[in-house]
């Protein structure tokens, strides 16, 4: 028997909530308090994985289920119907995750939902974290997927952020299928930067498997890179100090220290 | 008399925690955890007022007492003798804030105090929040503070930007004293993107007088923006729907969406 969410008060909600970047301990209170209001919780395996212990005895739909698109739809269709559902995404829902999708779809379908979308710790401001302060400064965010976005336009950025001095976060470094990108990536921001530029990698930030390595635009290696990794490559000013990368808050010296 | 914070264990913890937003519910639960564990709580008012109600009686000191860098001083001071001191930023401390400068000093002084960041919710986090989904693609974070960054810098990073169709998120975009500068950025921009370009606002994202604005590059203006605003502009691909600002995962047609 189908469960009968309609309510007194009409239809439900759609909340679209990140996980941050995985410890409970980077989970806002608005978005637990999402996950406690929600009728049912949809996601993507690995992040429900994350919140299993707070989720209690909740109906839970996971990515085995359904794909991306479907889980969506799902969702959506399940909060027309009076349900609150609680989409989960990992790190912030609104950086490279599932809020656009959510609303691409409710448009495309023409849907009256009531959508909220939940802020969450991205990647990369666990990965600025676990680096030191490494984003005191303009920053372009880049992801090297080029699943949905042509290679030479993603190549155009990678070229006007390093020309520009912008520090650099790299989202989707690498994956199984695409391999080569990153070291494309390094080689452009070579020519821009000395080789002694900071380079910082964080994989699986906040988890127990987590792995926090700083080294240099020379002697960065790839290899090492993984599709749980976020990169960030300084700017012309950042330097490292006692194993933090550190970016300078401006060019000028007009903040005196000492 | 002094407060003797020498303990057993030896030194003192500095860490640098930041407020999100500013709603509670914002709040990390690392950040809390750290405010609890601190013996002193340092920081700029307007900060610690908005994590009044959690500090209880722990002692405060604030910005009416001293500036930025006699903060951190303070800071790395009272950890050096043992006490845990949590220094409080805005928003994420590792973006555009606090962790830099505290590295910075530490540096300079040569210390050897154990700096703890703490990520939080930052401006863009929750300005992205509040408009929809517009931080779906790449994106270029730009502040428009010519203090400690020459103004050439800023306005190549700009064309830069705008040229390789970055969404492009405004920091400082406005001060007392600054209030030529967006609209400069506008006008770079426009040479770049359509007239119909979403562009978004928000002020105190989360806090009581919170407003958010969805306008155009056509007709967005640029007075209604003070130093509590963040700006955000769409790509060649955004849009407006339902007075959301949602920019496309990609550029290429891949997923079928019905």
């Amino acid at each position: 028997m189908e469960t009968d969410y309609h309510r007194s008060g009409g239809k439900g909600v759609l909340s679209v909530v990140g996980t941050g970047p995985g410890s409970l301990d980077y989970l806002i209170p608005a978005a637990r308090q999402a996950l406690d209001d929600a009728d049912i919780i949809i996601g993507y395996k690995t992040y429900l994985a994350l919140i299993k212990d707070i989720v209690g005895s909740k109906k839970i739909m996971s990515s085995a289920m359904m794909q991306e698109v479907d889980r969506v739809k799902k969702g959506l269709k399940l909060a027309e119907e009076g349900a609150n559902v609680a989409l989960v995404s990992g790190g912030d829902p609104g950086i490279y995750a599932m809020a656009g999708l959510v609303f691409e779809v409710a448009k495309e379908l023409d849907s009256a939902v009531e959508i909220k979308v939940i802020a969450g710790i991205a990647a990369l401001n666990s990965c600025a974290e676990k680096l030191g302060a490494p984003l005191m400064h303009d920053f372009a965010t880049i992801s090297l997927s080029d699943l949905l976005t042509p290679w030479e336009l993603i190549e155009k950025r990678i070229e006007a952020a390093a020309a520009a001095d912008f520090v650099l976060v790299i989202y989707n470094p690498k994956s199984r299928k695409r391999d080569w990108q990153l070291n494309k990536l390094l080689e452009i921001v070579s020519r821009y930067r000395q080789k002694s530029t900071p380079v910082g990698m964080v994989k699986a930030a906040t988890r127990e498997n987590e792995e926090v390595l700083l080294s240099t635009l020379e002697f960065f290696n790839a290899d090492l890179v993984d599709m749980q990794t976020t990169v960030i490559i300084g700017n012309s000013n950042s330097y490292e100090w006692n194993k933090k990368m550190i970016t300078p808050r401006g060019y000028r010296n007009k903040y005196q220290l000492d």
